[in-house]
């Protein structure tokens, strides 16, 4: 028997409602076999900040890291300041637990719907940066709410942070088919990061001789996501260019509720932790309505990097079956519930 | 008779290709009116920086400077480093000239294709930030090309720049039918930055008591140009995020080949400059067989900002009539040269 130690983060609005179905089809997955998986749940977000003021203690931190994976559902509320949770907890793992791969596949299942009408055969893997960039909460303000205040933000960008990833995104490119990695960035403005961006890609593919690259700026890359989607195979980049990308990634192949993630620390010096892409909804929390099929696949992931791969293909087929089922029922097939959709997919793994 | 003093910057690659049509549908439009434009080249972008290492020297500014607008074509070569004709002369002249609005209109005209399936009746602007941001070149690299490079880039944003380029987008919007802003940040993690941009629509939108206002993160309107684009009407935002969908903009509706942009300098202290959103496109320059529509269109958007909009509805629909044309000829329509697409444009403008 292997056990593994869980952490649950279920967080604000729909985060508790798809993380019950995500652990609904973990123990569908892992019925039968030699894994067991022991969960501990967090009490982090925006009650416990209203509660206690507190957003992720020591000691919470210390807590957490005691465990193998992370299973995170949703951060963010109205009613915290903006900021508060997304800094104060959520970056906050991403950064403590040195996160700094952040993989997010997109795929078009067969039978799902895109927006686009050509879509094509869209099967490519953002690899964002989790730990550096505009996203490192270096920055200020001066002179706050007069006419002369001043704001800044400033990206951090290390060669060692660049490299790791980079390598990271040539490895994963050097296990698929096409074996090619596009580089996004604006190195045409952003010159200094972007520079060390494109050096650090030109320093590291050599190890990889069997994949090849390519450079896109970040506004053509939005354009291509609409025009050429299929034409990706693995896009490296930073944490802001990798935010947005990822976005419009899953909204041209079937939507925000399938896009699922993983904030890997390929160095095991702390807990990965897997996270569906959407946020909290807090318009639609507490009805019962949120598709859980992302964080469904947000535990497939977490499967495959636990290293059973068997296991994490049963659950995406799962939810690539009931994707499919879903668009040939129509209309009826978005009316099921939450726990509706789980169970489905639940049934659906265990065969 | 009114004379125009017009600064003409080609730039590189297929700039002078598309200029030249540009040039010729403004005279179409003139012809017979009591207008004249008075043309001035400056021999800017990749040659003569090759031949004497300048980009844009005080002279060239001192020149320019002494002219009413400026249509520019495209700059950007594949010979200079990157970032080196970018910062150096577009964006410097940008800074330069306080262009602090980006205006950049989308439009998907009757007959004429999206890469969505249903993409609805698109008709919206995005005012971009022109002067702040990430765009202002503060940053710097240490330690380059080694393991220890550690490289920034500085967003700065003044409650100033802020303010003056949100009361204009207000203000845009307040002469449109839906008259309402949308607001594009991101502000859950951009916090400073963020928020100096929220409270400032928060200030300014009283004074423009018709108008409707919300807030989008910027990941999340990457996806609402895909899902509902039509739903916008004025977006605001920064320059970095401007930048990003605005591509992504032209692309959903009609493609980058119809995308004109205005940088205006709303308080006429520095000529505004109207250019294509298109780049110089190395791989096509000099066969003649770029489409000049986007430059024509900035031709329009000129002839609006100079106070002479039945001329700049001729031009622009022109360019809707040959659109919708070229769609329905199909393949043939997308043959013809660059010349040929003008001289069909300078005869549709004379009617
Ligand atoms: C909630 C927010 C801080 C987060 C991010 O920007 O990384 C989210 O948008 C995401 O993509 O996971
Ligand atoms: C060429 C580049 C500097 C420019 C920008 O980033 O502003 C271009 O992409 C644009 O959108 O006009």
């Amino acid at each position: 028997m292997t056990t593994y130690r869980l952490a649950v983060v279920a967080g604000d609005g729909i985060g508790p409602e798809v993380v019950a179905e995500g652990l609904k089809c973990l123990a569908a997955a892992t019925e039968g076999t030699d894994l067991a998986f022991e969960t501990t749940e967090f009490d982090l977000g925006a009650k416990r900040w209203h509660a206690t003021g507190e957003t992720l203690t020591d000691a919470d931190l210390a807590a957490i890291k005691d465990h193998d994976v992370i299973l995170l559902g949703a951060i963010g509320d109205p009613t915290v300041p903006s900021g508060v949770l997304e800094r104060g907890l959520l970056l906050k793992l991403r950064f403590e637990l040195d996160q700094y791969v952040n993989l997010r596949p997109s795929r078009l299942y067969p039978g799902e719907v895109s927006p686009l009408s050509e879509p094509g055969d869209i099967d490519f893997v953002v690899v964002r940066e989790g730990t550096e960039g505009p996203y490192v909460g270096n920055g200020g303000a001066l002179r706050v709410d007069t006419p002369h205040e001043i704001a800044t933000e400033v990206s951090v960008n290390t060669r060692h942070g660049v490299e790791r990833v980079v390598r990271y995104a040539f490895s994963v490119a050097a296990g698929r088919e096409r074996k090619h990695v596009t580089l996004v960035h604006k190195h045409n403005v952003l010159v200094h990061a972007g520079h060390l961006w494109r050096r650090t890609v030109e320093a590291v593919a050599p190890e990889f001789p069997d994949v090849t690259w390519d450079y896109l700026h970040v506004d053509a890359a939005t354009i291509k996501l609409v025009t050429a989607p299929a034409s990706f195979d693995v896009i490296v980049t930073d944490n802001l260019f990798g935010d947005i990308l990822t976005d419009e990634a899953a909204a041209i192949s079937g939507g925000i509720g399938l896009a699922a993630s993983g904030n890997v620390n390929p160095d095991k010096t702390g807990p990965s932790m897997f996270e569906p892409v959407h946020g909290s909804a807090p318009d639609i929390a507490g009805k019962g309505i949120a598709d859980p099929s992302a964080t469904v696949l947000s535990v497939a992931m977490m499967l495959d990097f636990l290293g059973h791969p068997e296991l994490a293909a049963k659950v995406e087929d799962a939810v690539a079956a009931d994707a499919a089922a879903k668009v040939a029922a129509g209309a009826a097939g978005s009316q099921r519930t939450t726990a509706e959709i789980g169970d489905a997919l639940a049934a659906r793994i265990r065969g």
